[in-house]
């Protein structure tokens, strides 16, 4: 169900009759479920495709073109995200980023998001607010919101969000359909959360742009409408990395894609905090997740829009080849994509 | 993002190298994200309403009038089910059933399911793949399925559903349009699933239909719809108890509702079971919830269709009236809604 943005009967009595903790905050365990959603859900501003909010069984949600594009993700804490590393607020706006970049890269805008919430009762009202604020400050900027969702008890702290989105009359843009001789092209940026992660890892210090990034990325939503328009043939977000990421299009499309390193427009600062830290600046590039950048291809003669780097083509990768993605032609010993029962 | 039915680059060999357990199952760990996804996703039979299902960044789902109904519900293992008296298969149809009844107490079909697995590394692979087909099997039941979902390791056994349903150009029928004067009905079952879970912590034999209901409800999925055609003013499905859920209608519609005790149609083996574990029947009938019955108003004139019971009335309380649900006229000493901080 959607949970109701005010309580229904509930054993939950008015928070002034409770204390809140040393830190002056509730837990989840003081207030309860319908306490929470109280708190939490009616704050929440509604953007225009929401026909229904919180409160309902369900959501009821704009699909203008008789289509909806969904995706769903889910974030645990220890393995997608630190409390020690991120704010609530950050996180809120990493979950909404991650699912909302995956309908940008079916060339959707997204609409709405649903959000599952699992968290242990001894967890402060205020991780549960300023989480809520992150997803409602991301979403808005597409003018999505939140338009449901459901909050339980749970031992480990995970967010689960479900992203809706609206082609707005396009045709989907899926990982099956590059061709021998498109260009390869990615929009946004990359290596910058794994240079983030790395720093955090070695507790060094580095560039502000790095934590961002990794504590928040900053997916081009805009660059996946504009490359369905602009013709792409096959287009992802990258969260596993460009080349393992590049290795769904190829092996759904049947080719082999081949970058050129030389062709990325690697920032000098990232270039510097690699070689302080003695890693080779392109292995975060080439193999860093978690930025959210689009990656697409797109025939050799289209028109790209402003914001997209040409860095490979695809080939059908001749009788011998046996790599998907290969970089200048051969391929590269990559950072393996993120198996999550692995690490 | 939707996982990939295929793997791309993994650390994961073939399956064949390893060596299943004791049991001659193989767990998550041993056979990797991509592993898992490999054997189940692929295996999901799609849809019509699916235009493109797992394997993109995103699933594709027509909604053909135009607007999408969408619902998210968070099951967690040792709070929503238990794997001791729960089949993996049986969880799978429950975690369907209840978001699937949540689209239909808006008068929607259920189109799909996008499901989020959380799950530790031990979990047997077989445990998943009956997950997924009770999954499969419930949605099919209003020719829907899996679209789309994401896995992830977790110390907690988590599933996240989303389910998306139409309305085939009807209004949404919320919890706020009931009227005094309207008649109260529901369709479905009431009072089994607390029997079954009754039975399960005594650790007691009764009814098979008890124990089965428990752990998989059978929501009357095409009573929403049906409800909707009748001219319902109100509607919500039963997960919390008949009181604490029309406590719901009663505030959105700012209405009381008094319901009359001797309409209900008590099973006889119901009863009978409830005299035995020395349970007034009632309890189980009017609080106890996970049913997925759907309560509704209708007007008074409504023809109602079969496999509603009218059980009460709506009225606008009177000047005295602070109970929002009432039971022959009085307040009941009802078990408060189920609050997940809280138990």
């Amino acid at each position: 169900m959607v949970e109701p943005p005010r309580g229904g009967p509930s054993t939950v009595g008015p928070v002034t009759e409770r204390s809140p903790g040393s830190t002056g905050d509730y837990t989840l365990g003081q207030i309860g479920e319908f306490g929470l959603i109280n708190r939490v859900a009616r704050t929440v501003p509604q953007g225009p495709a929401v026909l229904i909010g919180p409160g309902d069984d369900a959501a009821l949600i704009t699909a203008a073109d008789g289509r909806v594009v969904a995706s769903t993700d889910l974030l645990v804490e220890g393995r997608h995200f630190r409390r020690d590393w991120s704010t609530a607020y950050q996180v809120g706006r990493k979950a909404a980023a991650q699912n909302l970049a995956d309908i940008a890269a079916m060339g959707g805008v997204g609409t709405a998001l649903l959000v599952g919430f699992a968290a242990p009762a001894d967890l402060p009202l205020s991780w549960a607010k300023d989480l809520s604020a992150g997803l409602a400050d991301e979403a808005a900027l597409l003018g999505a919101s939140v338009a449901g969702g459901d909050t339980v008890a749970s031992e480990t702290l995970l967010i689960a969000v479900t992203a809706l989105g609206d082609l707005q009359g396009r045709a989907p843009v899926t990982r099956a359909g590059a061709h021998p001789g498109d260009i390869v092209a990615y929009a946004g940026e990359l290596g910058w959360s794994a240079c983030g992660l790395e720093l955090l890892l070695r507790d060094a210090d580095g560039p502000k742009q790095a934590f961002a990034r990794h504590r928040s990325p900053e997916p081009p939503y805009e660059q996946g409408p504009a490359a369905a328009r602009a013709g792409a043939t096959a287009m992802l977000d990258i969260s596993d990395g460009l080349l393992a990421d590049l290795g769904h299009i190829a092996e759904e499309s049947s080719v082999v894609i081949d970058l050129d390193p030389a062709a990325f427009p690697v920032d000098d600062q990232l270039r510097e905090t690699a070689r302080k830290l003695g890693v080779d600046v392109m292995d975060w590039v080439l193999t860093g997740g978690e930025d959210h950048a689009l990656a697409a291809c797109f025939p050799r003669d289209a028109e790209l829009p402003p914001g997209w780097h040409v860095v490979g083509r695809v080939t059908d990768g001749g009788a011998a080849e046996t790599a998907l993605v290969t970089v200048s032609g051969r391929p590269r010993a990559a950072t393996p994509g993120w198996d999550h029962f692995h690490r």
